[in-house]
């Protein structure tokens, strides 16, 4: 291909917004262009990228037995009442109605579609396990999209479903998947770290994210340098650093205070102290000491409430019509009193999942007065009755704390739990940090920031059973298949693969990626050069290597920098002086791999076997 | 592939609502399931089919010089607001507000996109004509859609622009465009009809339909069995059958008129006659003698009315925010009288293109009567000064004809054009029908139905102009670029594919885009035969054969049923007798084309070879 002929309109200058690595860089290389907030079309050179990137994940999900089918972007709104998450997956979600009235939506992920599907055509257990896959459009509406394709409002995602009779054959097409993500990122030439991953409202350990590391990377990762232990802060867990017996038995809690001979709980007046560091200054103590109480505002909690403190009137909302028959409906809205020990933070993505909820916020002032009768700042766990109180177990280990008096001024010492406060429920809803402990090992965890290219999910039968999917088992009995879901980004696959392979002067392709493979630059496109360029072009042509001609009317420098920017891994310079041969009259050209600072002479005659065997070799070492 | 691994669930039954020959067997063939009204999702054989034909339709646009690119398929309805088709397009354009309130479109077309695109990127002559492509997904809120992927709502679409300094350019495109999509179809064995076309707003002769013929078709071709003229009905003109000096001059034909000595116009009192069968009858004369005259409400009207009778206070309409500078502003409603020869109907097609309006619809009584003076049935254009009067050539050349007297019960004879009345324009707004004459050769037209798979399109600067799209000539002058458009849907060529060849047990799938190339059909699964039909998998798929090996444990009756159903070109059965051999001991398998009635043996040792041969000169058919 000419690049004359090819529509690369390379650029030297980038717009402001473009404040990322890829992002400046795809759009100086011409890979993409923007089209609105968010929205980015991708020109020829991106698109070859994209394409094999598209191919490299189509083969790998082949490999795992997946099926590949195309489904519409456009998807009912009635199959998303079913599922529940027409009123549960908020804002992000675009919602149509059309001509006749009509809801649909702009699928951002494709759960409800393919559990249809599969729905109309399950009949018997002999049809499972079945694993579908495609990789198409998706949208969400996404507040700030930014970052070019990194966090963009349409992209394109693979995304795979699976169906089984039991967990042990989900297990399998998991851990299938999980290695295929590998071989996936391991072909783009892509370091990636697996972490364990929130699974909502499913528990278990049944959630995996493939993270790349990111300076602008929205999720933070915990890691063990001692160990293989790594998480998404949002499930991250640590080794206590308090004694504890770990199932917050209030009883032997309350029995350990007596055997410790605890002075009971006594008042202590606190004006205008109302900051854990105001009161650690004024009780001349440490935050270890406190138990920090926080009320939260929880949307649309699927746990069961009717036997919670203060619940007893909350009504769970009407199901959407055209929901599922075993569609789980939801509070709306419930409030809850979460305590942990003072230097410590709560983690809202624990505490959504811990509540089956769709969101979790901390709750306003006049709910706080309400719920602690008492301004911001005086709510503690002891006698608070007005809503369920949930504890963590570093502020269930606390035998002789300090927390909040529930009026205003005052704040109580001496509180021991099992004693004088009792939970509702005690579970883990810490932010793990750098500094805590890793659950597996004990050394010291360390942060870094990533994006989620990549992510792995045991959903069980949370689709298949409000959407009412079901097969006859080996004994005719009907039975509710559970599932997996896997989606993988492409577009951030693309620009993250830009993110590691770059340098000032531009990208640095893979090979298995990259646009083309080699770029002939002649000196000047005329006579023995040009007739020299062209015959190369067409002898790689004929080798099926992927190869674009530089036949512009540049100087040889403004050829070089755009063979660097747009990063083709092989640069192959013909000039005079070269064809001419050296003293031994061999006519010889340049070859340059990107990646290296230096060029070498290759006879003219060799260049194409020299450069089909480095391609191969190549990608032999990515793929294999 | 295994059949027990692939996923293809075929049936015996169809949905009622299944009644054409491709709905019925792609779904019975598991190649597509609706996942609602006009949506359809392909199953992995039906994805691997349109696959195929997304290749062919890629290598024969790559081959024209037109780049692939990938826009967003959700796009800002700003755009569509500088064309002018965010209020022009109607309702089959499904409009989004976004969280912010923001507009956007599901791309039914993507004009909008890609100029936008050009704009940004254009600036001077050097770089035109450059032409680029997608092949992305489209969206249109069809009232009624039907016929499966033949008319869904989101549906594939393969779409090219252009770009050029001067029409020579577009020419040169638009010709290198009608050969790639003749040669598509042809590489997908489909026999295509190109006929010309309705070219909207933009005249000229610059709009090519590729037809396929269809009982089902939703477009009307007239053909001249004599030479190659060929027509969609709404473009479609006829030699006159009539004298007419053409030009509607009306003093030549008030001459005309006095030279013949037509009697002056003469008031016939006609209580109760309205149509004109029952003026026929009554006046015992035919058709042909009368001038037929229909009210017509046009809406967003582009044609200057500024001039036309009864139009003075005719206001257009305000450009919406964020319209183009020079984006065309339209009347929203204007009302003309169309007069044309008592046996003929007015193309509606025909008469909106002239109007530059989007469309045309007949006044309802209330408007007939305020403009006619008259209830329904006694407008005429003698006398008619309320609204533009648009004569067809037909009724200009009438000299002694009949016409409505614009009051109840009246009409006039012995009416002349040019004496009687005047045409604020003559023009042609006749529906041609089969038994007219041709344009070219005079001979008599047939009618057939067809369905559009492709259009070629020159549109001029009907985008270009309002999306202030420019770049600077030669002489450093600003110019705008004119532009042709080339649309061709994948979903309905590959339904028209199975159209065109299928009998009564299934499809028969031209090599090129089957699913897959053989089929091997073992007897029964086991021992020498599993053997041999795993080997013959196996060195199938070494060859990049596409291969499907029914593994399954079903009755040989029931192979062979869905091996015709599902429509695969070449089928190895593999049994035991033939692979015992016969008097010379040769093992054997049974090869039979799916398209012939006959099996026959073919040596084991032999087969690989003659199927892979077979399959290149299919192919090699096909593509050259």
């Amino acid at each position: 291909m000419k690049i004359s002929e090819a529509f690369i309109p390379t650029l030297r200058e980038v717009p402001a917004d473009a404040v990322i690595v890829s992002h400046r860089l795809m759009f100086r290389a011409g890979m993409i262009r923007k089209l609105s907030n968010g929205l980015f079309s991708y020109l020829p050179l991106g698109l070859r990228s994209y394409r094999k990137l598209e191919q490299i994940v189509r083969e790998e999900m082949d490999a795992t037995g997946s099926l590949e089918i195309k489904p519409t972007v456009i998807v009912p709104g009635e199959l998303w009442k079913e599922s529940g998450r027409w009123d549960a997956y908020g804002d992000a979600l675009m919602r149509i109605k059309n001509r006749t009235g009509a809801d649909f939506v702009v699928s951002p992920t494709a759960e409800e579609a393919f559990t249809y599907l599969v729905r109309e055509e399950l009949s018997s257990y002999r049809q499972l396990p079945i694993s579908l896959y495609q990789i198409n459009t998706k949208y969400r509406d996404e507040v700030r999209p930014r970052y070019g394709v990194m966090r963009g409002r349409e992209f394109n995602m693979k995304d795979a479903y699976s169906f089984h009779t039991n967990e042990a054959s989900l297990d399998e097409t998991y851990r299938k998947m999980g290695k295929a993500y590998r071989r996936v990122f391991k072909r783009c030439d892509l370091t990636v770290i697996p972490v364990q991953a929130d699974s909502g409202a499913m528990g278990g350990s049944g959630s995996e994210e493939i993270m790349v590391e990111s300076e602008i990377g929205d999720n933070t990762l915990l890691l063990c340098g001692a160990c293989d232990y790594a998480a998404n802060v949002e499930k991250a867990g640590c080794k206590p650093d308090y004694e504890f017996n770990g199932d917050g038995d209030a009883k032997a809690a309350a029995a350990k205070a007596a055997a410790a001979n605890i002075p009971q709980q006594e008042k202590i007046d606190t004006p205008n102290v109302k900051t854990i560091e105001e009161l650690c200054a004024f009780l001349k103590t440490d935050a270890k000491s406190f138990i920090k109480t926080l009320i939260y505002k929880a949307i649309n909690v699927e746990l069961d409430l009717s036997k919670a403190p203060g619940c007893a009137g909350l009504e769970k909302r009407k199901p959407s019509v055209g929901a599922g028959q075993d569609s789980v409906q939801a509070y709306p809205e419930a409030f809850f009193a979460v305590a942990i020990r003072g230097d410590l933070d709560i983690n809202e993505t624990k505490l959504t999942a811990l509540l089956k909820a769709a969101g979790v916020t901390l709750a306003d002032e006049t709910d706080v007065c309400r719920i602690t009768n008492a301004p911001v700042g005086f709510a503690g766990p002891a006698g608070l009755e007005t809503v369920p109180l949930i504890v963590d177990p570093s502020a269930a280990a606390i035998s002789d704390g300090i927390c909040g008096g529930l009026a205003k001024d005052l704040h109580y010492k001496h509180v021991a739990y099992g004693r004088d406060f009792n939970a509702w429920m005690v579970a883990d809803v810490r932010t793990v940090k750098a500094g805590d402990l890793c659950p597996q090992c004990g050394a010291k965890l360390y942060e870094k920031k990533g994006n989620e290219l990549g992510h792995i999910f045991k959903l069980g039968a949370k689709y298949s059973k409000p959407m009412n999917v079901t097969y006859l088992d080996e004994d005719g009995k009907s039975c509710v298949p559970v599932m997996g879901c896997y989606g993988l980004g492409l577009d951030r696959t693309l620009a993250s693969i830009i993110e590691e392979h770059h340098d000032d002067d531009g990208i640095l392709w893979p090979m298995s990626v990259a646009p083309y493979q080699v770029i002939i630059v002649p000196i000047k496109y005329e006579g023995s050069v040009k007739q020299t360029a062209d015959g190369l072009a067409a002898a790689f042509e004929r080798m099926k290597v992927e190869c674009l001609l530089d036949d512009r009317d540049e100087r040889p420098g403004v050829k070089f920098k755009d063979a660097d920017l747009i990063g083709i891994p092989l640069r192959i310079v013909v000039g005079d002086k070269n064809l001419a041969g050296g003293e031994d009259k061999v006519p010889k050209v340049e070859l340059k791999h990107r990646k290296e600072k230096t060029n070498r002479l290759v006879p003219l005659e060799k260049i194409v076997d020299e450069v089909t065997g480095l391609i191969h070799a190549e990608l032999a070492g990515l793929n294999n």
